[in-house]
């Protein structure tokens, strides 16, 4: 088994569902500096827990301590785990007064307890945010950052650690080309012929559902970091071109990226109107640094008055049609454009559940309204899941038709 | 060290935010039902990985298995583990062949590699899904469970199991209490002096950072569901009333929960004006089912010119004060709620960042504005933190301040 990384978050519920977004962010800075990462653990402050998660192998385990008395029970298995004592750290003291001294704030009655760390210990001070510390053991290295600060300790200190810690002994980077508008069964299918030859140029390359679109990720292992690209550059482009159109990014590009940078290329301005996802695709999008440039307006209409009022959505759609129809997409994203004067336009109707479905119109059933300068158009679908899964989809659906649109454009 | 539980996820990337929402859920249900969870584990396909994540202790742990080539690298590893072979098992197979007659699709290719199961498994089917198997070795209880499938499977086997397991093993159960509106610090204050009580009634108490929010994590062991949370109910109390007001809810309660039944209860309809968050306040609220009884509709106002349309926001506000200001934010909740002939309103304007601060309005500078029965107020937040971590805070915030205003009305 070659050494890896592995990231370990205590005093996280393992059951909540946003747990660790901190772990995330760790084992994605460390795989982007090219260092495998093995596991990420999500542990309460639980000291048998963490005592597990400590494996004794040669990898580098990076222990996110989440304030309160999480940090005690990093310190105290740490030093447990290589048989070291808890001493007082004088730099580490002296980073904390520091810490505080630059808030303008006293130092708390915990500071000397925070500042115990093992015998040996190195530490990480950081401008801004609680110091973190290193202790290497033997053939491996245990790192424990605070929460507080973490952006900092990971680019002064854990990644230009890890990288040394892990040159030459090989690198591993894996890239995701993420596609949507396909079913993971057709993904599988259109790229079989294609997966024998990447093997051969020393990727492994695995299909894998995303969360409303499929994953296709490329894994390679080298000695450089260049040599990897340059395998993964070599297996990249036949997938790509296999994938057409369906691909739409890779890695961090999601949807509302790729939509905001074509919409940003093209001069040209977007307006929303939507029911049954009650936000999501504006939050999508305007999670998107500079969103404002293309971003103009949208309309949460979660009534039937508000769709009469707010778009003018004639009563006699919602009469005849209902206000779950093609008609009722289409008049929404016609009407919001108009107001808004926004060339391109976005409109979502359907039943989210888990009440409201029909025989006809089930749980799941969703139009999408598009707009593109005065064109418009609208699609069906049918989603399977729960109320979040629906509402998900149906913004994936959304933004993938107007990327298509906007990709036929120049 | 107890016998505990571990949920382990493979497939999915480590360095991915929401790498892990399944897992996130098996561990939640099994956490509900007392079942102690020392860990979850986040997974790429690594074979070496799962290896080391399958401990040989007398505990449980359950491989969630994300599709693709997931599942067999789950099977080949739980098959190592316990020395048994992989053989074709008939019921397996057949419970695929019958979800495969239901979903009315021809069975895939891949079918019979999916029915290659240790020697030993029981199989778990499920109505709407793929089944999933379990196996007992010695001590240890191995459960795999297909991504696809999986509520029916916790419901009518996982759940089931591990109680039965567990039971007279000893319950743990967690229960988190939830603060808004005041700091990790504040509350670490206030309920120091129960700290000591809750230990001797024989609960640990953390106080713990949420996400915008203070979350108090009460945790008890016992022999049984009924004792545990007896203890848990007798230290809950005093901590509940030292917390006040600002403890909202419990568990699975978010403040959009919370609010909504407010809302409900009192009859009350609710019109958004959002700027800067851009729609995630109206996500959120429309993530509740049956949010329709109480939203009435929400405008995303990101131009200045959609909220002198939209909203009537008189240009001269605009002018003197700035779309980031308290007449602003005061203006465009009055203005929702008239069109909207909605009683209650909430608006949000701010900077998100990173671009768009001033040195008077700097990155995170936030107003809301809230409407209740015609009687409108604002508040101005500063909130540290990226563009994400803004938008949520603001509708922390925002909820909030609905959340005291309606609880002061019966």
């Amino acid at each position: 088994m070659t050494a890896a990384a592995h990231v370990v978050t205590v005093g996280a519920l393992p059951g909540a569902a946003l747990a660790d977004p901190e772990g995330a962010v760790v084992a994605a800075a460390l795989m982007e500096a090219g260092v495998p990462v093995a596991s990420r653990v999500v542990l309460d402050e639980d000291e048998a827990a963490l005592e597990r998660a400590l494996t004794p192998d040669d990898g580098l385990t990076v222990v996110i301590a989440g304030g309160g008395s999480a940090g005690d029970v990093a310190r105290r298995v740490v030093a447990r785990a290589v048989g070291a004592r808890l001493v007082l750290n004088e730099r580490f003291l002296a980073a904390l007064e520091e810490r505080y001294r630059r808030l303008d704030r006293p130092l708390p009655r915990r500071a000397e307890r925070l500042a115990l760390v093992p015998q040996g210990a190195t530490t990480w001070p950081v401008d801004d945010g609680e110091p973190g510390w290193m202790l290497e053991s033997g053939a491996r290295a245990l790192v424990v950052l605070a929460r507080d600060g973490l952006p900092a300790a990971l680019a002064a200190h854990l990644v230009p650690f890890a990288r040394a810690r892990f040159a030459g002994r090989g690198v591993v980077l894996v890239r995701t080309l993420r596609a949507a508008g396909v079913t993971l069964a057709e993904v599988e299918e259109r790229l079989a012929e294609w997966l024998g030859a990447a093997e051969r140029k020393g990727a492994d390359v695995a299909v894998v559902p995303g969360d409303g679109e499929v994953w296709v990720r490329l894994r390679a292992r080298g000695a450089t970091l260049a040599e990897v690209s340059k395998i993964l550059d070599r297996v990249e482009a036949p997938l790509r071109a296999a994938l057409g159109d369906d691909c739409y990014g890779r890695d961090a590009e999601s949807l509302e990226v790729v939509v905001g940078r074509l919409l940003r290329e093209r001069r040209l301005t977007l307006a929303l109107a939507e029911s049954c996802t009650g936000g999501l695709l504006g939050h999508r999008l305007t999670n998107v640094p500079g969103s404002s440039a293309y971003f103009e307006r949208g309309v949460l209409v979660y009534s039937n008055r508000a769709k009469e009022e707010l778009l003018g959505v004639p009563a006699e759609i919602l009469r005849t049609h209902g206000a779950v129809s093609a008609p009722c997409a289409e008049a929404m994203v016609r009407s919001v454009c108009e107001r808004a004067g926004a060339p391109c336009g976005l409109a979502i109707t359907g039943v989210a559940g888990p009440d409201g479905g029909t025989a006809a119109k089930p749980v799941g059933t969703v139009f999408v309204g598009l707009a593109v300068a005065g064109a418009v158009t609208s699609r069906h679908f049918r989603f399977l899941g729960g109320r979040a899964s629906v509402k998900w989809q149906s913004t994936q659906a959304a933004f993938d038709m107007l990327r298509r649109a906007l990709k036929g454009r120049t």
